[in-house]
């Protein structure tokens, strides 16, 4: 049986939902790309960071057994939306090792990765 | 002799090879870039994990003694070729240690990344 | 309570403020995405170093508890602005660990990140 | 004195040079950016790894005490110029800790990089 890859808790440092409206020709969808090579569930907790307000969340996913899962910070709406046009932050947290990629996907070309960076993991986190 | 750099077991936490049709006017090739300062080869094992279904693989390519391999995960098909228009993670994982980067181009501009992230390692790994 | 995550002490070791004129048809904002997850407020020394003169800096930041700031190197002035069209790189130094990611924004698309990695972290950083 | 910030040691495993011809309306400039926060010069070997052949190299490039140097792997001629038009990868080494970002910038806009990563630190190099 071979060991999980990853760590329990990351973080991302830099995010930013665009304002959506009818000006706006196209949406940027930031990403938290995470992988669970794991025999069980993970189950993650994503807490969200600003520069003027207090966090938000924690928002829960659970991402299955050997599965990846690309989570949308636009799609996160409880225990509230994250608001647009701000710059904002991330933790995540899991009860099992995952490996956390942050992405933004342009909707003109959905298909499309403008920036893509390994988010950063902490190495001496004890606890859930 | 001089202790080869890097890891024998990393992740990618982030991928997507788009639909491939006749109205695409372009294609990305997911890569992932392997380089091998070892005296000896690599025997190097692919995984690739899905949101939806049960993982592929593993992949086997080898990257010579002090060589490097640019691996498009569009290529791969055996065991299978991977699902176009889904997204997927992957593990890479090494008899002996390497370098993995991910990074991404676009055929219209064939020498022309448009991103690349080093992958994520794993220092605590034992065993193959 | 929580262990905050990050380190004390990180790097940058890319950076280029664009020259700026009546020419310039649009303008690059280079970003220090720094994230505090502490109860505590962070106080931030970013020194940035050039190829051809000495260190500037210390430039003084804080990043409250539980909050995020992205600092753009276009505004530091003090001690003195960070000379344009000239290669630079830089290190950020927190009384308390912080999480840096390093993103440069087009004023043409200003949500929009160009690119955007995890800086680099140092682990055996002792003392402020 | 503070310590330096970095390692001695470091992996790029993406890399590919443009073929430069008449039909091609621009350049790209491959990038190593390394930064010597240290209070001596840092000499430093980069060792160029290809997919078909031997390596090249050592290139030797020297990063001044409290200095930043863009390294462009286009103009390193000494032993050899790297072919064009291939894919290579490549290690750095240094007698003093740097820190070592891998950046590509498209010369018809000479000041906006395309990528940008943090390249791959060894933490358990011995002797140089």
């Amino acid at each position: 049986m071979e060991k999980p890859i990853g760590h329990r808790r990351w973080a991302i440092a830099e995010g930013h939902i665009m304002e959506q409206g009818p000006t706006q020709e196209f949406a940027i969808y930031e990403t938290a790309c995470i992988l669970n090579t794991a025999e069980r569930d993970a189950h993650v907790k994503i807490t969200v960071y600003f520069s003027d307000r207090a966090p938000a969340g924690p928002y829960r996913v659970t991402v299955p057994a050997h599965r990846t899962r690309h989570v949308r910070f636009n799609d996160l709406d409880d225990p509230e939306p994250i608001p647009r046009g701000t710059d904002y932050a991330s933790t995540i947290e899991s009860d099992v090792a995952v490996v956390v990629q942050h992405t933004r996907y342009d909707s003109r070309q959905a298909e499309n990765a403008q920036i893509s960076t390994i988010a950063f993991p902490s190495v001496d986190y004890r606890g859930f």
